[in-house]
């Protein structure tokens, strides 16, 4: 239906997890979510590396997307080859052999009002 | 007033329209917004196509934005051929036929106090 | 102190100023900002015309963002040639003379619970 | 792991350190951050140079960002060579001498509900 868009190479500089959360689970559960667009007609193998203040990066997870398909990704889900710590600042690598399109999204419900945030990620052109 | 300023095709890669909202109709109804700007002096023919994550897309959903006008479409008033289903990840490929400028908006009203979020949406160059 | 960054031509495809606020003026009125930076050693000489769904566009509104310095432009506060109407749809394109970035920001404070959006705007490259 | 991602040149238009906040310390102080992703092989040195509506820029404020590393720097905790005053708009250039990848989140708590802005910084490119 449409013709590959995107990029190869992303980056999300801001992660966090929220340990604690309010409201009903899962919609309400604080999360990180690569949101993560495969509109071409080939399956996008994609590994996402989480890197760290004060330690190497761990990685791959390893996630498929699906021709004409999209992934809403929540980081708090990875968990091969270990789970991404919480309360912990990190910033993330994306990369797929077929272009994808990848935005960021937090929901943080530590407190009873939600709060939202989303950014387009970096695309290396 | 202004030449054309844009790309003519665009990705969001975030989507998801909830299905609870608080607060007074349509003002805090929550919703998805894909704002189109259309600065230059033809009628852009504008197609939206929505991808998910176990099923084929659908669309093309079709919306022209006159000349030098903007339109904020809402997602959820999106209907022919078919509604985007409620609570469910989504995301969406918009091409026109002349330059635009997308932006997408998020309003979450589901509880009392509501979340925002925005960004830029990916421009293939 | 630093070379120019930026472009000259953006746009921001979102717009809206509520009407309604909560909480105490000037710090929590509802108001969208359109922050602009000049790093740059000459003066930028800015324009911004706002686009709508269903009129003419109006302006130029004209503002100075001296060498070396930000603006952090309250569209609210725009009134020469004519205010930007409130609770209505809009778009802006900001042009300059010289190099400049531009950020888009909305504080929504119609809640007692403030939301904030805030997105870096398209710039034509 | 990872070849590096990103640019040497950034620039956040949008600032605004709030002096006020509510909630437990430090998680929940309204702050700005710039997380700085530094996926290379070599230690990233960062300059932060922050500009103002009326007065000269201040800075460099100097970080280094190890290699393979992240840093979520607080704008509120660059001290050298002197603070960023609160309740006051500013921008800010960041440069590095090697590819990094820059995003821009503020939490504002002023009021009980949080509220939450991210948007990826601009690159030069």
């Amino acid at each position: 239906m449409t013709a590959p868009i995107g990029h190869r190479r992303w980056a999300i500089a801001e992660g966090y997890i929220p340990s604690r959360s309010t409201g009903p689970e899962p919609q309400m559960t604080s999360h990180e979510t690569a949101s993560i667009l495969n509109a071409g007609d080939a399956d996008a193998n994609v590994t996402i590396t989480a890197f760290f203040a004060d330690r190497e990066p761990i990685g791959p997870f390893r996630v498929v997307v699906p021709a004409r398909r999209t992934l809403h990704q929540r980081f708090n889900e990875l968990e091969d080859p270990e789970p991404i710590p919480r309360d912990t600042d990190y910033s993330s690598v994306i990369e797929s052999d077929v272009p994808i399109v990848v935005q960021h999204t937090r929901l943080d419900s530590r407190q009873p009002a939600n709060a939202l945030l989303s950014t387009i990620a970096f695309a290396e052109r």
